[in-house]
């Protein structure tokens, strides 16, 4: 069997996409390994189909069903698999890179201001395009597991990373899956930091976390001359996986801590700001509060080439 | 600039090919590594531009006039790249992938019996195919810097890798580039071995050193029936790059040092096997003497799949 292919990344996370517009691709987690295999494959961290909802839920995955029961206009799903075959239910960088491969499709006209509704196995997500070409994505609801108290003491877990004399304080942050955020004083501090070992965390949570350490880098005056937005860097160890370029959930984690941390210490709090730009070694990201409990993870997506293969 | 390419790989080292059958195309370092970037381009430890060696002489790369003066029928020259940009002489996989690669252009008949003839910085090299699908390479002349008293000790070299308590004996070959070959004794202590830094080499040679960990796994009856074949298992670290999944001249390098073992402690050093299988992890590959000082190297190639992207 031979597959087209298109290969793309989002701030260096990068995924082999396919179109299975018919939904009827047998992608096996032998052909995800295969595909995603570096030396003897496309490379990638993770393969994306797209595939029609409704094919999806006639293949018997449940949230399909429910992602039509809740929204008939998410036509297109997002079927990810991690590079080692296993499903996951979200990525937040795929999903920027999924956006951009609907359009190259012509399923959809981001530029004619169209909205992109997706099914994906942690629900129906929305992405927009932005004038400067960034794809804007609702990643849905977010809090702190360690509530009202956690946020005022700044922190609710100790984390010791490789190196370390003593352990440092850190805070529980949830979007799905998750993250815990440990604050470092300066960027060479950040740079020069092994994090070839996974930091230890204690509490540790019951499946494990995602550890982001990170470093803020003050408010700067908004491009559109109102109010101000902050800026913070940040390294992300991901859980099972080590150290990555980039990651969607963590940097909205690394943006909710920073921000928490500065509205624990500010004299209005409600001054603090609601935007934060999160460089990551593979390139920047913004993240925003939205209503409701949301966020809201902004970026590039880039589709570098395309292909054929043997499956 | 739009480029159409080719991505393939031998025993999993692998390659960005590109078919500049007209000799124009300008290949910078900076789009060397951008095809060669895993994440961001097409991903590989090198690239490979086959083109015109008379093209490559009007460049004014004086080794292509030496190579059209000593064997006009090197039509076609494998300019090799390193994945940071640096021009490199030969890479003894990448030669097997190049001979794959000009048969899919349709540039030879391997498999009607044809032999490629190739300009290479290193000179000219020569590819045949066997009925099995492998491809044979002459590698050409080897020898060992410590002469016979090298052989007869079997050591003219200090080895220590990351969590020996001791040095160990090790044996340096020369294939063009410099190796070391240190025997370990059993199958797990090999894979066990941790490469991750370069095991120490006393005395060092003036430009450094590969080395390779092998374990001799004994002989075995060969498949045509004629004497026997050895066979061995290596792991390599690769001067400057860190451990890889595969070293052309570095099987040939450990065979080599096996077989001088071997040939030390045989009653009749004229019965040690002249063809050695090599283990490596990235697959198996065969090498044998030949005559004249030279050595072969045969192995698998594989044409993974071709796309475009922008450069």
């Amino acid at each position: 069997m031979t597959v087209r292919f298109t290969k793309g990344h989002g701030t260096q996370n990068d995924f082999v996409l396919l179109a299975d517009t018919r939904g009827d691709l047998d992608l096996t987690p032998e052909r995800v390994r295969h595909l995603a295999d570096r030396r003897s494959g496309v490379g990638a961290d993770g393969v994306i189909r797209l595939a029609p909802t409704a094919a999806v839920a006639r293949d018997g995955e449940g949230v399909a069903d429910e992602v039509l029961a809740a929204e008939p206009d998410a036509i297109w799903f997002m079927d990810y698999r991690n590079a080692d075959g296993t499903v996951a239910e979200m990525c937040g960088n795929g999903v920027r890179v999924f956006a951009a491969f609907a359009e190259s499709l012509g399923l959809v006209d981001l530029d004619g201001g169209e909205e992109l509704v997706l099914g994906t196995r942690g629900g129906v997500k929305r992405v927009v395009k932005e004038p400067g070409g960034w794809y804007a994505v609702d990643m849905g609801l977010w809090h702190l597991p360690g509530g009202a108290d956690a946020a005022a003491a700044g922190a609710d877990a100790a984390v010791r990373a490789a190196g370390w004399d003593a352990p440092r304080p850190g805070l529980s942050v949830d979007l799905g899956n998750p993250h815990t955020v440990v604050a470092l004083a300066r960027a060479d501090e950040l740079a020069a930091l092994d994090l070839t070992t996974a930091p230890l965390v204690d509490p540790v949570p019951p499946h494990g976390t995602n550890v982001e350490l990170v470093v803020p880098l003050g408010e700067e005056p908004a491009a559109d001359g109102v109010g101000t937005v902050g800026r913070l860097r940040m390294r992300v160890h991901e859980r099972g996986v080590g150290e990555t370029r980039s990651c969607g959930t963590g940097a909205c984690a690394a943006a909710l801590a920073v921000r928490t941390w500065a509205a624990a210490g500010a004299d209005d709090p409600a001054a603090v700001p609601t935007t934060w730009f999160v460089e990551v070694p593979g390139g920047e990201v913004r993240v925003r509060l939205l209503d409701g409990g949301h966020v809201e993870l902004a970026g590039p997506a880039e589709l570098v080439f395309s292909g054929e293969l043997a499956l």
